[in-house]
């Protein structure tokens, strides 16, 4: 491991159990962990202001490499002044090294069943060439040809000019044989040393970068993973492919992944954010979870509420909300909820107003940060498994928090 | 014409020719003359919370009678305490009959070439019969089967709550000829008095009721009918139906109409909208526009800007705006001029993000409110002809005023 303190500080505060409370200091301010991160894929958190961002209380979001090269382009981004610049973000930005989106594409879509799908490794969605330099694919806004490489993911994202950068890697898809993903992996290590090489060669220094510990459901591959990615020289590390076909499975692939990084490294759990994998992954020691969860589904219709039966959500489209006048849910601070009736989101999400797409964005992203501040607050009061207990039996995060 | 000054207040406060500066007001607040009324059809200004519009300086929004009467309904809304709380507006609202909205079904589209299109007298869109108790039609959302006449639609009014109610007319198409045109306004006069033994009857002396004024581009019927509705009783006088094919007919019709209309009056112009119109339409004397154009614009990708050879607009979508480093519109106060490139909102545009259409909507709102303030200040200090002139000598509001 290490870690310049010129770009990346790291400073653990509370522990309580695996889990811990901490500081992750960026060039664009301090982050309190464990955070969650909202997802800026394109350049926005759809329907919202950066500045409105801030105001939920986030202070890291996270840009996507693969659309951003495609669209605006990541040296038209750099000629704005990078990334933070041109979307009007103070906070922090962390990048996806856009391995994901791309072999998404090859493998079919992986993100079903947690994170892992019926995809093979069969080409498809536009992708020409999987080959040791890196994958080569067709754009899906004007057909053009495009590499993505370990050089060219840090070369992006060094042009988008993000905080923390992440190396790029092969996410395997659920179904891949023990044979695919240890090849997968030791492939995505030689990546890694590509990235770290570009990164020495031609990065910023006020860039971080974190390793991906790939391995799929395989203990003996994730320990060869997590013990490569941690003596590579990283900043952080990231926790990335399948992680099961259930979230029974995905908790036993943790339990052992997590135990297997260096405590002292700030760990990043890739595309999870249920409520529930949130308060489990922070019992497990996790320090960042990014995911589409809050944002797509308040675009849907959906408001995250404190329903374990119900995946923790509601769909506003059902006729039985158009009458209730209280709000989203119960007590919860958000403008959604403070000022308009359940009724009122209703109509909006039901005829497909922009405003209520808007307000369940809103209220996702309050029900995710309280979520969080509830368990650094808890972490440090030493009761994370009560707090955690509490999410799980269906109280909400200002309920589980008093 | 009677003003009930328990619902309504009009005081004109500063004359320039014909032009007026007036307070108007209303149960919820008053509202500064000339004024732009967005629409908030559905109950929202589509991608914005009310209160973000209140913030903009609007003091007025107009709501959709039929729109509101199909989804949520109306009687929805009154058990949730009328309109002003559902959408959590503290501004006054004046809501249209929905007359425009099934006529327009039946006739077609009406809005083309000045509001007055290749609109035929013959049934369509999911009408059934137009009979002189009122319009029989089908919803667009469950094909169930409505009436819309003067009692229901005042029924419907008074169930939202608004602050001006408008009578049920017809809104004639452009190519009615003189005949239909002619024996619809008869009916709109004979709905007119109708609507007025409603309210009389069972409506609220909270809302004030406005009278509209049809006969097409017919200097005599104009006259029957301005000298029709403005004996009538009614707080208000709207100027509806076709203006013509185009501007100039617009300005013709509009050059006979208005100075046929009380001269003490609130005066509103329905449907118009455009920058130029607004300053023309200032200039006669007319004291409120509501029109589709700026929030519709910004969803499609369109700035407001100072560019008269352009419709004063332009497309956001072009290529050649990606590389501009300024504003939507150089001097522009508002948060996307102030605070982010031409170039990112031409990214979000391109891609459909939905903080492109809102960044555009608040745009085009601040563009507009800022032209009718510029226009107050003017007729203040008695230099609406100078303002107007620069307005369409393509000056921005902000530098017309200067």
């Amino acid at each position: 491991m290490r870690v310049d303190p010129a770009r990346l500080r790291f400073e653990i505060e509370a522990r309580d159990g695996a889990a811990r409370t901490g500081r992750l200091q960026t060039p664009h301010g301090e982050i309190s962990t464990p955070a969650f991160v909202p997802l800026a894929t394109r350049g926005s958190v759809k329907g919202l202001l950066a500045s409105e961002v801030a105001e939920l209380g986030y202070e890291l979001l996270l840009g996507n490499t693969y659309h951003l090269m495609l669209a605006p382009g990541a040296e038209l981004i750099a000629r704005r002044g990078g990334l933070h610049t041109f979307m009007g973000w103070d906070g922090a930005i962390i990048t996806d090294s856009g391995g994901f989106q791309v072999f998404s594409l090859a493998h079919g879509n992986t993100t079903a069943e947690v994170k892992g799908a019926r995809g093979r490794p069969k080409l498809d969605g536009g992708v020409i060439s999987i080959e040791e330099a890196g994958v080569e694919f067709r754009s899906y806004i004007d057909g053009s040809s495009h590499l993505l490489s370990p050089e060219r993911s840090m070369e992006v994202q060094a042009a988008l000019g993000s905080d923390v950068a992440l190396v790029f890697d092969e996410c395997t898809p659920f179904d891949a044989d023990f044979d695919y993903t240890a090849k997968s992996m030791q492939r995505t290590h030689r990546w890694l040393d590509r990235c770290l090489a570009w990164h020495g060669e031609s990065g910023s220094n006020a860039q971080a970068l974190f390793g991906i510990v790939q391995g799929g459901t395989h203990e003996e591959l994730r320990r060869e993973s997590a013990e490569t990615v941690a003596a590579a020289g990283v900043d952080g590390l990231a926790i990335g492919g399948t992680l099961g076909r259930d979230k029974e499975e995905m908790a036993a692939v943790l339990g052992f992944t997590v135990p297997l990084l260096p405590p002292e490294a700030p760990k990043h759990l890739l595309g999870i954010g249920e409520p529930d994998d949130l308060v489990s992954g922070i019992a497990l020691g996790i320090d960042l979870f990014d995911c589409a969860v809050p944002t797509r589904l308040g675009r849907h219709g959906m408001a995250l509420a404190p329903l374990p039966e119900r995946r923790f959500r509601y769909n506003l489209r059902r006729g039985a909300e158009a009458e209730q006048d209280g709000p989203l849910v119960e007590g919860c601070p958000c403008v959604a909820c403070t000022r308009f009736s359940r009724a009122y989101v209703c109509h909006l999400t039901r005829i497909g107003e922009l405003t209520g797409a808007r307000l369940l964005t809103i209220h996702n992203l309050v029900y995710a940060e309280r979520l969080m501040a509830g368990a650094r607050d808890a972490i440090g009061a030493g009761r994370l498994g009560a707090y955690r207990d509490a999410i799980l039996d269906g109280q909400a995060p200002w309920e589980a928090s008093a």
